[in-house]
């Protein structure tokens, strides 16, 4: 599976999440190019602060894999990681990040901070980013001119 | 409760960690001075690449009060918290932490980063450290020794 065939199913799974009032952002976990787990942000049909459909997607992972190391493991998500997720990236060891809108406010890939890239940290992380950035952002602002309030990733 | 109250239990818990071969790091979550939730580090136990003691101990607090928004919460925990603890601290919009040792390879709210007080980021925590410092260090030192590994928080 290419990038853009797993981003078109991670926004799949953002569009999703505006059923339950959540923020629409979507993640999906590639090893050897296939899908091993898909998530939405539930943050708020869950009440779990740390249910960024990153997280989410990540646990999925490291249980059908039964590890919590997951090398070679590609991320697909449609907005950059805030720095929970990013940290989640480098406690799973995950190899590979591929993003699509960058986060003014909260992006830990590149915006605010970088830490897939920081050589202090144990860990690095390939990145790839804006694959399929304008479908995203215009997930999200459609889901906030909506409801008329401001963004709080 | 006191910090220091809290953060005995705090290290109780990071004890209990060693038990199933994990990093010794504990966590409690005080409102009003009552602890509504204490954790320890799971990583190994559970094969889940999110489970440290802050992250655990945050999702059970947000489980008790039925609110992702842990407003008005304190965590203490032994160490500093990693990109993705501090991170969770964030989203969960706690109020204050209180940490026992800095953590010089990975810690985020003093050491290499300092998400508590970036004036960018949508939340500020406010922090006191080295809180039984002393006691949490030896705990780490101990568990690596043992196992003559090489930290991998």
């Amino acid at each position: 599976m290419t990038d853009e065939e797993a981003m078109e199913i991670a926004l799949a799974e953002a569009t999703a999440a505006t059923a339950h009032g959540d923020v629409p952002v979507g993640a999906v976990v590639l090893i050897e190019g296939k899908i091993v787990s898909q998530r939405h942000n539930e943050r708020e049909l869950t009440k779990d602060p740390t249910a960024h459909a990153e997280v989410l997607a990540l646990r999925d992972a490291a249980e059908t894999l039964g590890d919590w190391r997951l090398s070679g493991a590609t991320l697909v998500v449609t907005l950059e990681p805030c720095p929970m997720c990013a940290g989640a990236l480098l406690s799973g060891r995950v190899s590979r990040l591929v993003f699509g809108a960058a986060d003014p406010k909260a992006g830990a890939c590149g915006t605010l901070y970088n830490f897939c890239t920081d050589p202090r940290l144990n860990h690095a992380v390939d990145v790839r980013h804006g694959v399929m950035a304008a479908e995203a952002s215009s997930l999200l602002s459609s889901f906030f001119a909506d409801r008329r309030g401001t963004p709080t990733l």
